[in-house]
């Protein structure tokens, strides 16, 4: 059976879409000659400018970090003025929206990353890398402690201008017992190999012949604990790597494969649209991947998991041979440390303002999932805000008086616009009105009082931003185009007016757009959330998800490898070598 | 600079072998399909046959190890009638030639790979695999006792019928201190994988900024011990991955990278022809890579390595980043002990008969690099040959008696037919002629006395088989082939008379051919010493190299994964991220 399954999953794909295939491999090929060609152009001054600028007096930039939001910055940076350093303990970029793709080899984990050094060389600007990791940061001095991650012996010490925080976030636990020492988690390349070798392992284990049927039945069962996107995917990835791959290989276990999803709440991809999850929960059922939600993991041993349902609060244990643990974030000890000293020790989330600064530093700024923004309330700018938009300072807001600021008001506190659009009403002048009770617009006139119950509510739309690779991203965009018109604004200020100050903010405050969410549910089948409310699922996502992921994807390298190793996986199946 | 050779490689290629270089694409791809559909025809059956005949008494044969050896046995075994279970620590099959190149990522470690679960699935017999090791072998009891490679504690016991030996050998470090612990092997995959993550360490290390001057000459020092093809083509594709990729990533340490390839001998490559030899140590010249011949490593600690002049005996001392040992094989423990049990204990290597049978044991066999054939002398067999061929008893031997043995002799023992080759005579009777002086062929008689002094010499053209792929993969065929007809030859036997009982043997002896050898030197070029003492070396060979290896390789999946991943370094260049 297995063997025509080339040709049947050829046959199938072109039949299905015979336009769309064709237009993904063609786009791909050309698209890699036009960027190639444009790359070969772009490097050629490089070094030229390079020396030629590096007698003047550099400002240092140090990033912290090679993520999504340090390589963003660091592809997007484009000023020659700094002197530029990048610290991190990885000497490569991850795209991990395929890690779980890698854990079962449908994805190598050489298509998804992509050196530094090879990003950064095509920079205009002087880039240095150190593959170090940095333990202490002393902001009153402007230094970092760093240490080499190959002995962890070799200390130094780096000065800085500006440092950049992107050193993402660790696994949290949430302190529960057994989790460090039995469970995998998923937020490293060599996270996703290890998990990778511990499949194949159980299943090797599983074949010998002195091993018992109870014991079979533990080791091929896998848990996974935490119904977001991430365990969703992985729990998806492994049925697939299951069915299509490894019964045929193994035969006489395939019948004791069973794998378990546990979620404390009371549905999986909680995030997503009502339909999605149910959609998602109903699939998983048709699979025969056990559901179990309202079930809080309490505990984890060598070979037991014990659970908690929250209804009733009814414990109990089950047997399990790999367990992967994907349910949520927490800080890393270096941002806590960080904390402490500038003041932010009882903040649960190192706080930044709204154009990613660190709170109480001027120069240190910090993105993705290290950090979130503290957007200031209007509530606490209110008599500011009143103040400087009364510009006759008659104790009353006029239209035209109110005109002047109202641009900068949106700017400056976006959870304005948010509240505006919710309820449905089209400009602020609506919401003045409706606090007023007046129908006129031209004549309506406030005064403090007037105006503060008129945006009360306001401050109820202030949401923090999801720790995505996408938020991420747009940070690194952000803050590099900042760094790029640094002097510029310096002089011609473009942000909007200071209400507490004298003039105008040096740049426009980070906006974050949305632009969707996918959640592959395994059997080539993805369901998809783009802005508008619009929700897709089933087949044809599963290419919208390939093109969209691979044109986010970082490098052309990197983009046509893993569509190599999609082509490679759909003719010759997965492997399951233990290597 | 870098950034052009996309079109540089492309249409170099082009250029110099237009014709060449599509055929191996067309040739590829087509093959390719043709394969996969005999495959799907092949195991079409194949469950059927398995179950109908599962109900006889099966022969129980164990394999052990799934290296060359075991791998091409299994691969062309295709009797039903036995039951056979394969253990090794290894569930895959390595294509150990191309272990250089995935030190330095020109190829993927998993397109090297096969699993033996997909080779053995594709077979008409019943064949399990275990992934276990073998730690002892009983041959009185036949039995041999396994362990798991995952935690070392389950243990089991497994019976056979026939045992085939295959484990390999481990590396001879001949007891020098400080290897084991300090030097990397290039053995196994996972070697391949380590060396590959130490080179790029080495070059992350030394561009530390604590790092000293001299430190940094240290750590980018490359040493190879070891002049044979493996450490020579390890040495050349370093240098092609330092001077190709990684100049352009670290050109700050660049100046400092050294490469030391150590040969005891006064030659590297010294069992190629010395064309070859001397063009390979003038490029290693041209290259930058330091040769120094006659120069035996005695001692290793962490940052230096110990060498003793081979002329004078002085030893000096260099200190290294990175050490590769790679020197020759030595006996694995299993096979020592298993040795003393069956009365080999006073050899040095495994011994078998020229049918791969263990000498002393009848049912056990062992082929590849953990056993040698132990040819059996003419001059031992002497007086049973004469009075075998005297068929009247007359005491001398008649051109027409002996005519009637002749075949059986040569077949018997090949050091007769590469004696006459030596000595280029046509056949026997001129070694018979030459000893009695007479030269009218037909009227030669000769008595025992003269017969053993015209054979005198034969003996001295035994040689030992080399420890390689190509022999451990040709004794696995041959005694596949063996076990395939078992029966029928147990009825017909077709080997050579037996001189010293009576009958003839079941079967032919183990005859090795030899296809050549190739050793790639880097920048494109390889030498090639076939058979006819055809030398090839340049630019050309290359090509010829990546047929043979490609139609050599095991699988049609691999072939395209080289290929594939042939096609990704020459257009994006090597990988340099730590993973």
């Amino acid at each position: 059976m297995r063997s025509f399954s080339f040709y049947e999953r050829v046959s199938r794909a072109f039949n299905d879409y015979p336009s769309l295939s064709k237009f993904l491999v063609v786009f791909t090929v050309s698209g890699g000659g036009l960027v190639a060609y444009a790359e070969a152009n772009s490097t050629n001054g490089a070094p030229a400018i390079a020396s030629s600028e590096s007698e003047n007096v550099k400002k240092k930039v140090v990033v912290l970090g090679t993520g999504w939001a340090g390589t963003s910055f660091l592809k997007n940076l484009n000023n020659p003025t700094y002197d530029v350093q990048v610290i991190s303990p990885r000497n490569y970029f991850a795209f991990t929206p395929l890690l779980p793709s890698v854990t079962c080899g449908t994805v190598e984990p050489r298509s998804i990353v992509e050196p530094i050094r090879n990003i950064v060389r095509k920079k205009h600007s002087d880039v240095q890398f150190c593959e170090a990791e940095c333990f202490k940061i002393d902001a009153e001095n402007k230094k970092i402690y760093c240490r080499s991650t190959q002995n962890g012996k070799d200390e130094f010490v780096v000065d800085f201008d500006y440092l950049i925080i992107s050193v993402g976030a660790r696994v949290n636990t949430f302190n529960t017992p057994g989790v460090e020492e039995h469970c995998h988690f998923l937020k490293e390349v060599e996270d996703a190999q290890r998990i990778r070798r511990t499949v194949i392992d159980c299943f090797e284990r599983a074949s010998l012949p002195n091993v018992s049927e109870e014991e079979r039945k533990r080791i091929l069962h896998f848990a996974i604990v935490g119904g977001g996107p991430t365990g969703v995917e992985f729990a998806a990835v492994l049925h697939d790597f299951v069915k299509e791959d490894l019964v045929t290989l193994y035969p006489r276990v395939k019948d004791q494969v069973k794998i378990t999803l546990l979620e404390a709440g009371d549905h999986i991809l909680n995030m997503f649209d009502k339909r999605i999850t149910t959609f998602a929960e109903d699939k998983f059922g048709r699979d025969g991947i056990d559901v179990k939600t309202g079930s809080m993991v309490v505990k984890v041993s060598e070979k037991e998991i014990s659970t908690k349902e929250m209804k009733n609060g009814q414990i109990s244990v089950m047997p399990y041979g790999m367990a992967v643990w994907s349910t949520g974030i927490g800080t890393r000890p270096i941002i806590v440390d960080f904390m402490k000293q500038i003041g932010q020790a009882n903040r649960r989330v190192l706080a930044t303002d709204e154009w990613l600064r660190v709170e109480g530093c001027d120069s240190i700024y910090a993105l993705g999932d290290c950090a979130t923004i503290n957007q200031r309330k209007v509530m606490e700018d209110i008599s500011a805000i009143f103040s400087k938009a009364d510009a006759d300072n008659s104790g009353t807001l006029t239209v035209k008086e109110f005109r002047e600021v109202i641009d900068d008001i949106c700017e400056r506190y976006p959870q304005v616009e948010l509240y505006l659009k919710k309820k449905q009403m089209s400009d602020i002048f609506d919401l003045l009105k409706e606090s007023k009770g007046d129908d006129t617009k031209e004549s309506v006139e406030l005064n403090i009082e007037e105006f503060k119950s008129a945006l009360s509510q306001v401050d109820s739309q202030m949401k923090n931003l999801p720790a995505t690779a996408q938020v991420a991203s747009q940070q690194g965009v952000y803050l590099a185009k900042c760094f790029n018109r640094m002097e510029e604004c310096e002089k011609n200020p473009e942000g909007p007016l200071r209400f507490r100050g004298t003039g105008r903010h040096r740049f426009r405050p980070f906006r974050y757009k949305h632009l969707g969410q996918f959640a592959p549910l395994g059997g080539e089948q993805t369901a998809a959330q783009l802005p508008g409310d619009w929700v897709s699922i089933g087949q044809s996502s599963q290419w919208l998800w390939y093109s969209v992921y691979t044109s986010k994807q970082v490098s052309w390298r990197n983009r046509v490898l893993v569509v190599t190793d999609w082509t490679r996986r759909f003719i010759f199946g997965r492997d399951s070598s233990r290597i």
